[in-house]
């Protein structure tokens, strides 16, 4: 029977407060540059009184691969917490408003829903500081089978790893997958999490994930490589599909036998990189539920990640579906 | 039986008149920018005469690599036709001093010696002017059937197929060096090279090249693809190796089922990129013919490539063997 989703995403579900700030600030703040560094609700709030004016939009990694995949034309649906709050009604409206089916219970108690203050240093890096509040209540029970069944893939942020239960929602979701004969896809989301859970990840990627998503410092730092060629000699013997980034050198795509290099898109501008790799992701799973080949889904990620780089925020501003079009008829 | 040869190269025998000039230099005498432009002796002469004071050293492209394989302590021949004059002389003494053997005779007449007025620009660009001269006289019987059978590889610059018989020279070579156990490289040398005998090179890596040597230019030219990737993709059914050089981006190495992506190896400075590609197959042919792996190939490649590139001239200033044992041990 076909699936009626193409993607079902699983991720923390955040809202960003971004503002532009200088180099000075992360230092006097004491932001780990170009991270995304977990913080508790007393540290979310100092931080937040000391920020500059900024501006809210749903994000989260997960989150803002399903917006990228329904803004192509792809039919998403996304798995993740939010409470019974503003920012959680505010998170609702956005991803549901761009067409992405979003059935998970709000928590009616418990933290407050997660936000992310990210910081964008005038060189266009972002510095991430989140804090997970009601993400913390993600479980297994938030998982529903019948959705997860009725998608040819499941995609899962890395940041998952985080919060104590959510794992094991991941897990439920990839044993469903399977079973209904769905691909299970799994984003690294940062070294500073692969470094967090590197064994679970070795684990999870050798028996549970058909399509890995890295970037170069995230794939190096999985199989604490000495090299990206020696983490993708490794990568090839562990997954049916890898997407490995690199910023401006462009992609190496494997999948089964094949080795694709890539070159990245020309960006016109950069102004802001978060969710460079979440819609790198949106792009290349479009191309694949699309039975696209393998080089056309690299070239599809890189497409959408130039788009969402010349823009602030990690969701789609101008037209997916006319861009991929221009491109690739 | 073991051979006593790692690599014997074919190739035009040139000394490169080398100076340095500005772009404008580039366009009032209508030189081509970053190509390798066969000039007659006329135009020879009227550019050098045009061109400001320079240095002579010998030069050629796999005369350059034979040098380079002697630098790191490979046992290298080399096969090119200068002509019985003063800078036949110089080449003659440049080679055999560096260690590598070349025994074929002069031209007694005819032309004399082959040129290059090299032309390298502020950017560290050269663009060359070559007067093939004694080179048009290199025919098959200056190919030793006992020097060639007694190498492990016989390594060819595309530049060969310009003077008319060379190309006879280079397929008997070919054949003994596959009827004795030995491989045949290639180097493409130059996209414009590619441009002008396209159909031939096709047939000869198909069915003659065991190792093939291009940048990226030359391998999109020779298979008019679209993309590196698509060139590649192609390559990998045709050699058995192809190091595939990208300047600041590295190369790609494809081995039977291996591809590897590496980095350039980071150059202190880039003060002239003539012979960045000879030097790049010595490396590599050092570490084949040492039984390396094949990323370990590339990486000596590269090595090679920066120590070429922070100095004038294409024959090696720096101690190689010492640069590859403190990198490789």
């Amino acid at each position: 029977m076909p699936k009626s989703l193409d993607v079902v995403a699983i991720g923390n579900a955040i809202v960003d407060v971004i503002a532009r700030v200088d180099d000075d600030f992360l230092k006097t703040q004491a932001v780990e540059r170009g991270a995304m560094t977990l913080i508790d609700a007393d540290r979310g709030e100092a931080l937040y009184a000391a920020m500059p004016p900024g501006v809210e939009v749903s994000g989260g990694s997960a989150g803002n691969t399903a917006a990228g995949l329904a803004a192509l034309g792809g039919r998403a649906g996304y798995v993740g917490k939010v409470r019974d709050d503003v920012l959680g009604k505010v998170f609702r409206h956005d991803i549901t408003a761009q067409g992405v089916r979003f059935e998970t219970a709000p928590a009616l108690d418990g933290p407050p829903t997660a936000r992310c203050l990210v910081l964008v240093t005038p060189d266009a890096q972002r510095s991430m500081n989140t804090y997970l509040g009601a993400c913390v209540n993600l479980t297994p029970d938030d998982v529903d089978p019948a959705m997860i069944g009725d998608a040819q893939v499941v995609y899962l942020e890395g940041y998952l790893w985080d919060p104590p239960k959510a794992k094991e929602a991941f897990l439920k979701a990839a044993r469903i997958a399977h079973e209904s004969g769905g691909k299970v896809a799994l984003s690294l989301s940062d070294p500073f999490c692969v470094d967090r859970h590197r064994a679970e990840f070795q684990e999870l990627v050798r028996h549970h994930v058909d399509i890995l998503f890295a970037n170069e410092h995230e794939i190096v730092s999985l199989f604490e490589a000495r090299s990206f060629d020696e983490a993708m000699q490794k990568v090839r013997f562990e997954v049916e599909t890898a997407a490995l980034t690199r910023s401006e050198r462009g992609s190496v795509v494997v999948h089964r036998d094949e080795v694709h290099v890539l070159d990245a898109e020309p960006a016109e501008r950069v102004i802001d990189t978060t969710g460079a790799g979440d819609l790198y992701a949106a792009g290349f799973l479009h191309g694949y539920t699309r039975g696209r080949d393998a080089a056309t889904c690299g070239q599809l990620g890189s497409l959408c990640a130039a788009e969402i780089i010349s823009h602030i925020g990690a969701r789609p501003e101008a037209d997916l579906k006319k861009l991929v079009a221009a491109r690739f008829g």
